[in-house]
């Protein structure tokens, strides 16, 4: 999505505004933080950096772009200044897969007023979406402990938003996706098993099973409950399985999509079992998220992988990460927005972002500072653009993923709760503090009385 | 979104058995309908159909697809025949914009078993995704009244999803989105004020004011809740609109964004008459949805025009339309789907759906019926694409918006409850009902006991 026009009007009404009053070179930063974590938990897995970077070496404006906006009253000298508009600014940033929490400056923007302007509605919606998914699969992830997790959510994405949901799964740590079309662009290991339909394909079950065996012996994941899960889809599994063995395969494994999960697994591992098949896996979809994961393994359900559809594509009940874009500075000046919610007004200046480990290696407190200030800790956010081009190198969603699980390891268990988890501690420099008190006195000296 | 690989790896595998098995002249047919109805409401809003349509009329396999598919080992033969794919079955639906409500054969795909089979998530994602939203802004719409309602959700649309979201959005009854590149590619009218950034651009707020003014004069909805709504936001805007009406312009309007808008409309509405600006409108936005508009119209809040954002396009809290797309016949004998769970057995064979009108011409009762049988009533589903082309006539949002609202108009207010809403009566017919006990019964003997 790299056509200009891909914004809020207001974005391009504004920027034109500094445009006619020859504004262009001004320095602007911004930055990048969300507020509130989503679902309930204590932290946010922050994605997207590589599709929003890779996107801004492309955005511009095409020819039908500029035409559009001359139709829509925008002045020629503006359109004139478009037509060759590149983002050339710096970005520096957390790095993708980095845990991150409420407040912090996640990512910073610097360029001109123009550019940094003009991007902001563009990075929001790459970064809180990706964000909120990764953040979803991060606690499916959790749930799920060790077993297998595939994304299998496209008929139930948010649209085109399925494309970028698949990639951001896999970074929260799904193993596969049933998507092909991100599989493709993003490289993911892709994997799917069958629908009910080629159940009622065939004449009766078992014909459809034998049907499928014959074709695809050494992926046979059968779905069993098209009929009745215990009576027929099993038993028939079961069946085909013994006559895939004699030739010289083996079935892979089972899929429960309806019913008590728990009880119907439980029952499925016996019935497998007992006709010898110890490693056939048993694979269960419906609806599930790290609630129902959770509850199923502690009721004991032997499930060796998940199906997770709609709640992890579109990051159900919280849906959008309320992720915000703001002017710190000005021309090197600080700037702030001040709210009456005292928690909402923002952190002047140019900010830094640091983490302090314990002595056992968790992280224990992250510390906002100025950028002119130097502290202890890692060092959170890196120049991953320089003048419009990405500095950052590439990374795979599977080396991402990676990644995220080193950084979630760090991470201690009372702030991985689904929810009421503990509030990590997040402070700012005495130095940051002073800048904020003074920059809200002098702005409350604006203030009409 | 017209790659053959936007969809689930299970089709393409499925699709690949049938091909391989010479059942690719088999013809099939499939019903989309969903079983719930989002936001615990009691209609959805059904939209989506004409870029479905449109896709499918492109819908094909690229070199790159083809070679991605035969890196996943995917048969020649095969891929030979996806070479040359296009979709050449028909379809019946709803017209976009109608009413339609849970268990309803909506949309009947008919053709051979590899095209019908392989659309199926396409289908699902485009379906589903704009009837959620088209639904939830009607939802909205009807809370808001006739005042100006404008989507301004893209910065936390669910990525790409946004396109599609402010196309449903302006289906379901918004005036206007600021989403510039939706609003280009669908003709949606394209509204924006200001950013808080605007005001922090420069020294003061009344100087942004002013600057505005001096670029936009008959545009001018200054945002007022930078520093202080009240004492200087407010004051601000009237010391502007002055100064634009003595050059012979004209205030728009102020928008609030934050606090308690209902008693900051009220003071906002004084104020502004009192300076005589009787009719400078009062916009509001910050995090509404249909409950909270409802809330404040009902708590007198003299609002003009409401902006809404996440609640909207993502569809929050349900965030997914259940949909599904089933195969309700094979060459030409019907086919079922059991479930223990009776009412997710599905309906076999090829129907249609009627709908009865009572004598003051609302609607009454929808009547599912075999294709074969005759009713009175009015017929809702329409040949929209014969042998892969599109034989529905082009509407635009706007105009499918007014179908919406007419349609809107002959549903009784009970079904309109944004919760608690009566469930609006949809039977089956005596035939169809023989139909589905007689397939039932033939199924189960398949069992194995």
């Amino acid at each position: 999505m790299q056509s200009g026009l891909y914004t809020d009007l207001y974005e391009l009404t504004m920027v034109q505004g500094y445009f006619l009053m020859g504004r262009q070179e001004e320095i602007a930063v911004f930055d990048y933080f969300f507020r509130d974590c989503p679902f309930g938990g204590s932290f946010v897995l922050f994605a997207g950096l590589h599709n929003l970077l890779e996107t801004l070496t492309k955005l511009s404006f095409s020819e039908p772009d500029i035409a559009y906006l001359r139709e829509k009253g925008f002045h020629e000298s503006f359109l004139d200044y478009l037509k060759s508009f590149r983002f050339r600014g710096d970005i520096v940033s957390a790095m993708e897969g980095e845990i991150v929490f409420p407040n912090e400056p996640i990512l910073r923007v610097e360029g001109n007023l123009i550019e940094t302007q003009l991007i902001e509605t563009l990075l929001l919606n790459f970064l809180n979406f990706q964000s909120l998914i990764a953040t979803k699969a991060t606690r499916i992830r959790l749930a799920a402990g060790d077993r297998l997790l595939a994304d299998f959510g496209l008929r139930r994405a948010q649209g085109l938003g399925g494309i970028h949901a698949s990639r951001a799964a896999v970074i929260g740590g799904a193993n596969s996706t049933s998507n092909v079309y991100a599989g493709r662009q993003f490289d993911l290991s892709i994997t799917g098993t069958m629908a009910h339909s080629w159940i009622l394909g065939f004449d009766d079950e078992l014909t459809a099973f034998r049907a499928f065996a014959a074709l695809y012996p050494d992926h046979c994941t059968f779905l069993v409950d098209t009929y009745d899960t215990l009576n027929s889809g099993i038993p028939n599994a079961i069946i085909v399985g013994r006559e895939l063995a004699k030739e010289g395969h083996r079935l892979t494994g089972i899929r429960l999509d309806s019913g008590d999960l728990a009880q119907l697994a439980k029952r499925a591992r016996v019935m497998l079992d007992g006709a010898g098949f110890y490693d056939v896996k048993i694979f269960a979809s419906d609806g599930l998220d790290e609630f129902a994961i959770e509850k199923l393994l502690r009721e004991g359900a032997p499930i060796d992988g998940f199906g997770v559809g709609t709640q992890m594509v579109t990051g159900r009940p919280t849906a959008a990460l309320n992720g915000v874009y703001k002017l710190s500075s000005l021309n090197r000046i600080p700037r702030i927005k001040i709210s009456e919610n005292a928690t909402k007004t923002t952190l002047p200046g140019v900010k830094n972002l640091f983490r302090h480990l314990d002595e056992e290696g968790f992280f224990q407190q992250d510390e906002v500072v100025l950028a002119t200030e130097s502290t202890n800790g890692e060092d959170l956010l890196q120049m991953v653009m320089k003048d419009g081009s990405v500095t950052l190198p590439t990374s795979s969603p599977v080396e991402i993923q990676k990644f995220a699980q080193e950084r979630l390891a760090k991470l201690r268990p009372m702030y991985k709760a689904p929810t009421s988890a503990a509030i990590y501690p997040v402070t700012i420099s005495e130095s940051l503090q002073q800048l904020k008190t003074k920059v809200i006195s002098e702005t409350k000296k604006l203030i009409q009385k």
